[in-house]
């Protein structure tokens, strides 16, 4: 960051404590962040641990996805359906932070350990629920998980070819949009509590989160249009061209021309700079009314070349485009590597994994060493000494018992 | 929300002075959100205005995008490019918390109003910027909109059926994950700000944002995995069966069973118990292996049956499922209206424009009334009087001067 950084700054979260109950990919994500701002995020699992572990393995081995959204945890297992469990964790919230869970409509409730139950304990504790539906409507006790959202959301109406049925976006977007949402209500709940010194429940659902993003389709609907819901990569009114994803030698090319001046740019790197005034193509709005002739003189023009060379070329010149990169070189993108948004971590045994950065860069606050993703109940003595107290003999106890 | 609200309770942001120089959805939807826990949004726009009042007509109208973006904001008109509009926003910053803008690369800087000179007027102020692409890396300089993000980050490869070429997700991800993220990224620098007294620069760029979304297929691909890189609606590893959209008799629905008990429930709803533990079906390895025939099975009875009442029937029975909405369908959803996410504020005149209800719930921070989206400096004279004690003859001197 070329920012006036305060010299000897300390990371905006440093000295909070989260529990972290959460799991699979909302709640994981929330917590992540908050780690790599410093606070100290307890992870804590049942017996079995998050199902994220295993989740795409028929094989039932834990996968990299796992690392990947839970760097920089301690790890805690912790049965929450035994009473002693609870006990346990009802004393770690008499001196934490936050706790956050996304469990199902009414988990929480059925363990016992609702809002009321832990701000008995800790009135500035704060906790951060992340849900499939809100709390009001008609849906509000149904499953839903990140697919559900997006169908019922509107976003399969709007993806897709229009000659093709709808499909999901291939990221779960409600899972994530909903996971940064949690950890925004969150922060806004500490700085609130600055004030009034006092914790507080904050929701978000899923449902509610993905639907501003169905601003511009919205605005359409409302505003009486009549093109097709799904417009496949042009624009999502058929408003602007050109606005289309390309082919090229190697794969394919985004490139917008959202402005006359873009238009001119491209115009000058196809070496048509004559195209650029012509009538009929001078304008977004004659491009518009010849969409398909404007998408067929750009497709000639970039089927002959590869898409790192247009990347540049177009980047240059200033034209707004960028290649449809494959998994194998969004793992390999510099660019990603440059802001340290895929990291490796070394663990134990010289075995190193892949983990996210942050994309949230606050001048004030510097970055934190990651350390790996826990294993189930992996600092869990350590913890229990450090935060309760217990002796050995206590955790024994407890461990036999299977409650830790 | 079912919390012990604390009486009396304040919205989380009554004070803060928000200087708002963004525009299009990234910055507005951050500040959108802000608007709702209470501050006081300031909406800067150009003589030209925020290009969204414009952005989806050919027709060169304001549409119902700016609305569902802008309302609660205040309008002021602010020739930046002028040197008395520099110094006006310049003393504005002076009383204000935040300043958020995402403009390309470079515009700040060029206008001179870098992070360094804000804080030379004010050392509390927080500059909060969206960017495409992070500060560092060979894209940094590139011009980015939501399209290029979603090519570059790996959305394009992962979205649509494997037999066609990659699609965009139909609603603009990039610009809207970096939004909340940029909300959350101010939060954070207002709590620090409580401890240090100071105020901060942070950024967020698109790219960096949208890349965590990614972490199921990158982890497929860190895992040496062989699926396709797009799935249609099916689980992106083709390891859960059911997982995908099933046709009804007026539409789609989407369907899945991530536990065996699921499975059950649906079997017992499709009136096919014996299926439910039959070899070849009981488990969902089994049923992955044979995905095509699962799918057939699903499909034959979905064919025959509306998505509502599917909908309510796998909701009560407990399986995870959601009809495939259309934007008809999701503005008169009881469920988008219930929770208040679309929302109807009165303007002069009777008329009535659709806006957003915020997503963040805070047990402790009340819902703020709602006025309607500012015109371009619609309230450009109150500001200045109220702000900067200006003078009617000074007001009139600086629009006439078109600095207002």
């Amino acid at each position: 960051m070329k920012t006036a950084d305060p010299p000897g700054g300390r990371p905006a979260y440093e000295g909070l404590i989260v529990l972290d109950l959460s799991q699979l990919l909302l709640g994981p994500y929330c917590t992540m962040l908050m780690s790599r701002l410093g606070a100290d995020v307890i992870k804590i699992e049942p017996p079995g641990g998050d199902p994220l572990r295993m989740y795409r393995t028929a094989s039932g081995s834990e996968t990299a996805a796992f690392a990947l959204m839970n760097t920089g945890k301690r790890g805690l297992r912790l049965d929450l359906k035994k009473e002693a469990g609870k006990e346990l964790l009802l004393k770690l919230v008499e001196g934490a932070d936050v706790v956050v869970e996304n469990f199902g409509p009414h988990t929480l409730g059925r363990l016992g350990l609702d809002y009321r139950v832990l701000a008995e304990r800790n009135s500035r504790i704060i906790l951060a629920s992340g849900r499939g539906y809100g709390l009001e409507g008609p849906y509000r006790d149904y499953l839903a998980m990140d697919l559900m959202i997006q169908a019922v959301a509107g976003v399969l109406t709007t993806t897709g070819f229009p000659e093709n049925p709808p499909v999901k976006a291939g990221v779960p977007i409600a899972d994530m949009t909903a996971g940064i949402h949690l950890m925004a209500a969150i922060a806004v709940a500490l700085y609130q509590r600055t004030h009034t010194g006092c914790g507080q429940h904050v929701m978000v659902a899923m449902h509610d989160c993905l639907l501003p993003s169905l601003s511009s389709p919205l605005a359409a609907w409302l505003d009486g249009g009549t093109q097709p819901e799904r417009t496949g990569n042009r624009h999502s009114g058929l408003a602007v061209a050109p606005y289309n994803v390309y082919p090229v030698s190697d794969g394919w090319i985004a490139i917008l021309a959202l402005t006359d001046r873009h238009w001119q740019n491209l115009c000058g790197a196809m070496g048509r700079a004559e195209l650029a005034d012509r009538p009929g193509f001078a304008t977004n709005s004659e491009r518009a009314e010849r969409m398909d002739e404007v998408d067929r003189i750009v497709s000639e023009w970039t089927a002959g070349h590869p898409k790192q060379d247009l990347f540049e070329l177009l980047g240059t010149v200033g034209v707004p485009a960028a290649p449809v990169l494959s998994l194998a070189e969004v793992v390999k993108d510099p660019q990603v590597r440059a802001q340290g948004m895929l990291q490796e971590v070394e663990v134990s045994g010289g075995r190193r994994e892949v983990t996210f950065g942050s994309p949230l860069r606050l001048g004030a606050s510097p970055p934190v060493p990651v350390s790996p993703a826990p294993g189930i109940g992996s600092d869990s003595k350590q913890l229990l000494v450090e935060k309760l107290g217990l002796s050995a003999a206590e955790i024994e106890e407890l461990s036999d018992a299977g409650v830790i």
